[in-house]
């Protein structure tokens, strides 16, 4: 017996925007990773080649927090042929005193977009320069978008660069991060030009070869590579991790399985276990010179969804909104 | 973008009541998973000993279904304190062609209840004996109940038998049975006395220690011993495994971490592969004889939580019923 609240993407995209408020929940549930307590399952996965899908269910637990989140994200990649998008999904939110459901947030991915971003905020507020003048995104998707605006809540950088395979899509591409930041945005064709002129590099693509070379890092560059998110992906030359300064996974099993830190290691390299991004949150040594190297490497975790879906439910809350359901 | 249905307890109570059609849908997900292409992944689990609770999820995919079930079953046991059932929990639905979300149902553990007792009658199909004039029953809640509905209804016999260590408790369970089959219901104080005098008895004890012992077993008996769903529990002396001429998984690799296999291992018994209902409901040897002795162990499937949450939707389409979102 609960009452539930039932809240649809329109009203999710309405209340809750990409906002330096869903980093800080984003970045407490990183430092609450990096504490006692926590309880945070491997995913469960299903791969579903008959039907060419998969669907992945992602929980956490976490002190602090007072509901936990369970997300269940089906990708099916026939969808496209019949107009449907591949990816949706949707988020719960349970209560973490009592286990009753307290809101099923039917966003088809949105909150999912929104906790990767704020997860790229959280990082670069933490390994990023102080002083980041150009940013770079290499990727053209939603996340190329939302992660340049994340960063620039946190690093408002005067410039930034798009590199896409597809020119036009690069295009689109700049012009909406110029219109959400409100800087300059311009498209290059090589991505070396995009990585050399910039201090914040974030890479969001999809590649299983990759598109940034260890050559290419210097003095004073952070990269936040949130692409790869299986194993098979790989955005980093595996020499890059072993060339920065600090290497930072948002889970360390979850990056040697599905991470940057996956191919490292087939390559021999990266063997010994890395930091956390929230034991850097929670105090433990990050950036400490201007000039490093760092690269962050971001598979998402359950603990993200906790804390986005958490917001969520107070934002629904304070405005009212959603459809009530008792049970 | 989809269009849901959300279903409440009481509307799911109203429109699927524990009949054949529960156990055939159960039944034909059991023939399924005997089959190719089932994918269905070990439970994911928290325990969470900070709040005294646990969260089970579940799923499978079963070719042949339209649907594939997740379902979230939280049990948070310092609930009874402030009023409140330890046990709820809610299921959804999503197609399988697709991975959209179809359904939610915040069932409180209804379907979960309706598909573990339709198990037991899927159980007593296949591995009963063809005449069961008395059935027994040990323990005394809501699976003692629905599980002696479910058996009458493939093995309506005359008389039942209760068992459980409170009297009151038990004379309430007969009266229960009693009234949902028809037959006549009697309560004994001492297990063995219903044991000797049934041809089927099923075990819904959350017992740690065993409640039936091996030397009560007898020529044309079947027992379904469906309690244990934990490691740590345990309802059937380990000798009783090894003394049946058939013993039944519902699923080999859950009972052995999760069922009565569990503790038979544990004695150093039933080290060999068991048959699994799947395989016995799609054909393979079940009860060759009427003075066989065989026991079902069940710890409850995904692909049982698919099945129900397939008919659920089925039935909520065909009235109308629920609450419709899009999104």
């Amino acid at each position: 017996m609960s009452d539930i609240v039932i809240a649809t993407e329109e009203e999710l995209r309405r209340l809750l925007p990409l906002d330096i408020e869903a980093v800080e929940v984003v970045e407490a549930a990183f430092r609450a990773l990096a504490g006692e307590g926590v309880v945070m399952p491997p995913v469960m996965s299903m791969h579903l080649p008959e039907v060419n899908g998969e669907v992945d269910v992602k929980t956490a637990y976490l002190p602090g927090f007072e509901g936990f989140a369970i997300k269940v994200s089906p990708g099916f990649f026939n969808n496209p042929k019949i107009g449907l998008p591949s990816l949706n999904g949707l988020m719960m939110l349970f209560s973490a005193t009592t286990g009753l459901a307290q809101a099923v947030f039917l966003d088809n991915g949105y909150l999912t977009d929104l906790r990767t971003a704020a997860a790229g905020a959280v990082a670069a507020r933490h390994l990023a320069p102080e002083d980041v003048a150009v940013a770079a995104v290499l990727g053209t998707g939603v996340q190329a978008r939302l992660q340049m605006q994340a960063v620039h809540l946190v690093r408002p950088y005067d410039r930034a660069i798009v590199w896409g395979r597809d020119a036009a899509k690069a295009a689109a591409c700049a012009r909406d991060i110029a219109q959400a930041t409100g800087v300059e945005a311009e498209v290059v064709t090589d991505p070396e030009r995009a990585v050399s002129q910039a201090q914040l590099v974030v890479t969001t693509t999809p590649a299983t070869e990759p598109v940034l070379r260890a050559e290419w890092l210097h003095k004073g560059l952070h990269v936040t590579a949130m692409g790869s998110d299986q194993a098979g992906k790989s955005e980093l030359e595996p020499g890059a991790l072993a060339a920065a300064d600090l290497y930072v996974a948002d889970s360390a099993s979850q990056c040697a399985a599905l991470g940057e830190l996956r191919a490292a290691r087939a390559a021999g390299l990266m063997l010994q276990d890395p930091i956390e991004l929230g034991a850097v949150v929670a105090g433990a040594a990050g950036r400490t010179d201007p000039r490093q190297i760092t690269i962050c490497d971001l598979t998402g975790t359950g603990a993200q969804d906790t804390a986005i879906a958490t917001r969520a439910l107070a934002a629904l809350r304070a405005s009212g909104g959603g459809t009530r359901v008792t049970s």
